[in-house]
C-alpha cells in the first residue's frame, strides 16, 4: 500500500510552491501518493487551517502523513512539530495548526490527544540548502518523505510536552439553551459551528432553533432542499457539525459574520 | 494497469471536500489514479458540469470510472445513478449531468447511449456513516472505489430505464443557415456551440459566416493567431465543435452572453 | 521508479483542459505520477511562466520531463520544442518559455544549456486526431507519455540550434550599487528580483540597502517576522534570489510595480 502524504497550506492554488513540495517528495519517495488538502487558506489564517486539517483528515485511511504549513513565522525561532495521533502523522509549524487535531470535544473522529509531539531538527533530514522562507519544501517534505520511507519520530528531535493552541471556543450550556460560535465558513458559504450533532441529537429536530445573526431557524433541516430556495436552514453537516446554510445560496453572504459569530441554539425545554 | 477515477465537483478549487472523496478512495482502493476533472463548476449549474464532463471524459482511457457531483438536491429522495458508456463508467445524481454523455448528437467520441443504469442503492458500498449533505464523500466515492476494486453495476441497486435530462438545445438547419446556441464557456472565455465541425467539413470554410451578438465572422479561421489580437475568429475546436473567440483576449467579455446564446451560421448556397 | 511529468499551463484552475491532457498522458503511460506546476499562469505570459518552470523545476528528481504549455500562437507555424537540460526534459511551444531554463546566470540548480533541443514533428507520437487550438493535449501530452515509455529526443524530429528566448534583464552592478529589475511576483505578493543571492553573499548584510518604488529597505532580513507586521523588507528568498516583501501583506499592493519594476541594491563601499 503506497503511503500517501497531504498537503495542506496557504500558498495560492496558483502558485508553484505547492509542486515543489511535490517534487521534493518524489525525489524521496517516488511511490508516495500525494494528495491536496487545499493550498487555498486565507493567508496566514491559522485557526482556518486547523479546522481544514482536522475535518478533512478523518476522511484518509490510517497511517496517512498530513503535512501543513501555514507559517508566517517561517525561518524564525518557532519549532516545527511532528505528531502521532490516532494512528495518523501531522507536520506542521509550532503555531496552533494542530489544536482542532488534537482536541476531542470537536470533530467526531478526530480527537485522539496526540500520543507522541517531537520537534523536528534532525538536518539529516532536511534538503541540503534550507531556504529561510520556505520550510514547506526544505523541511517538511523531506521530512514527510523520510516518514513515508520509514523514519521514527524519535528519529526527527525531542520530544515535546506542550504545544501552541489557540483558544478554542467552546459551547456554553444554559439550561435549554446552548450558545456557540461559528467555526469555519466553507467554499459554499456555509457556517459551520462549534455545536456538536451529538448534543442535538436527543432532542426533537422540529423543535430546536437556532438564533444567528438576527434570524431565527425553525427545526433542524436534513438536506438543503428541504426548504426553499433562498431559505435559511440547519442542519448537522458532514464534519458531525451544526452548519447554517442558506439552499442555493450564500449563508455568510445572507447573515455577513464569519469565524467568531456567535449563535443561540434553543432546545425544547 | 492501476485503475482510473475522475472527479468533477462544485465544491470550489479552495475547498477539502474534494480531498475528502480521495481520502475515502484511497482508504477502499489504495492503488487508484485519482484526476480532477475540475471542481470549478460554477456552484449548482448542471448543465455546465455536462458539458464540461462529456467534453473531458473523450480524453481518458477506456475503463475510467468518471464521478460527477454538483447536486444541489443532495439528501432529498433524488437518485444516484451509475451508469456505462462506451467502455466507461458514469457515478453521478439523476439530476441531467449525464445529459451529454448520452447523445450522440454532440460531442464526437462520446455519445454511446448507456449501455446499462442502475441506481446506486446498496448500502454495503457506501461509508458506515452517511451524511445528508456529502454524498460525494459517502455514497459515490466509495461507490466508485468499489467498482475500481471489481464491483459490477448489477451489485450497487436496481436498473433504471429513465435517467433525468435537460433540454439541450438542437441546432437547427433552415437551408443555407445553422441556427445555432452557445453550450459553455471555457476558461479563456471562448464560447463552444452546439454546431459540430462535421456539418461544416464539406463546406468552403472561406464561405462560412457566424453571426453572434450583432458581429459578423468572415470565414473559419484555423488558429487563434490567424487574426490579429483583439479581433473575433470562428474556427472547430479541440471538442470537436465551432467556437467563437477573440485572439489573444476574451469572446464573452467583447460579445457578452453566455450558455444558451444564440448564433446563426450561413453556408456557402 | 515511476516517471514524473509535470504541468504548467495558463489553462486556469477551474478548466478541464489539465485533466484531457492528464487522460492522454494515462492512455499511454499508466505509470506515470503526474505533478500540476501549475495552471494559474496569466493567460499568454510567456515571460512569467518560463520563470515559473525554471523555479520550481529545480525541486524534482532528475529525469523529470516538465511539458509547458502557454501557446499564444497555437495551430501556426510556430514549432514545438523537446529540450534536455541538466538531465530533465523540457516540452514547450518555441516561444521563449525555455529563457530561463537555459539561462545559467539566474536561478542556481538550473542554468545548464540544453544539452539538446529537437522540434517535435513525428506525428506517430501524436494523438490521432489533432485539434489546431489544443497541442497541449494533442501532441505535448502524448510526446511526454511517449518520452516516459522510451521515446528518445532523436525519434521527435530534427535537431534544433536556436531557439527563442525572450530577453532577460541582466543586474548591472556600478561601483558599490547593482541595478536589477524584478522578475516574478509570486502568489503572496512577494517581488522576486534578478539579483542573485551569491553576488550578496560576500557583503555585509546589515549595510546593503535597497530601493524600490521610492522605499528605502535598510539591512538584509532572514525571515519576514524579522521586521514586524506591515513593514518592508529584503532576503534572499527560495529560488535563490533577492526578494522583496512586506511582512504579513503584500509587496506588490504596497508598491505597485511588477514584472520588470527595475530596483537598486546598494552595498557597503
Amino acid at each position: 500500500m503506497p503511503p500517501i502524504i497531504t498537503l495542506l497550506t496557504d500558498y495560492g492554488v496558483e502558485s508553484t510552491y505547492p509542486a515543489q513540495m511535490k517534487g521534493v517528495i518524489l525525489g524521496r519517495c517516488p511511490t508516495a501518493t500525494i494528495v491536496d488538502l487545499s493550498h487555498g487558506v486565507p493567508r496566514h489564517s491559522v485557526n482556518t487551517a486547523a479546522f481544514m486539517l482536522a475535518s478533512a483528515a478523518t476522511a484518509f485511511p490510517q497511517g496517512t502523513i498530513h503535512v501543513a504549513v501555514v507559517d508566517p513565522e517561517v525561518g524564525s525561532e518557532r519549532r516545527a512539530l511532528a505528531a502521532e495521533a490516532g494512528g495518523n502523522i501531522y507536520l506542521a509549524p509550532d503555531n496552533g495548526l494542530l489544536t482542532l487535531v488534537a482536541h476531542s470535544e470537536f470533530l467526531p473522529g478526530t480527537g485522539d490527544r496526540p500520543a507522541r509531539v517531537v520537534a523536528i531538527e534532525n538536518r539529516r533530514f532536511f534538503r541540503t540548502e534550507v531556504s529561510s522562507t520556505f520550510h514547506g519544501r526544505d523541511i517538511f517534505a523531506p521530512v514527510a518523505a523520510a516518514i513515508a520511507e520509514g523514519a521514527e519520530l524519535s528519529d526527527l528531535g525531542p520530544r515535546v510536552d506542550r504545544i501552541q493552541r489557540f483558544e478554542l471556543p467552546l459551547p456554553e450550556h444554559e439550561g435549554t439553551r446552548i450558545k456557540g460560535r461559528v467555526l469555519y465558513v466553507d467554499s459554499f458559504g456555509n457556517l459551520v459551528t462549534n455545536i456538536t450533532g451529538r448534543v442535538l441529537a436527543n432532542h426533537d429536530p422540529a423543535a430546536i432553533e437556532v438564533h444567528i445573526g438576527g434570524a431565527v431557524i425553525h427545526g433542524l433541516s436534513h438536506a438543503y432542499s428541504d426548504v426553499p430556495a433562498g431559505l435559511l436552514l440547519a442542519y448537522v453537516g458532514s464534519a458531525g457539525l451544526l452548519e447554517v446554510a442558506v439552499n442555493r445560496q450564500s449563508a455568510v453572504l445572507r447573515l455577513g459574520g464569519g469565524i467568531g459569530t456567535p449563535l443561540v441554539v434553543s432546545l425544547a425545554p
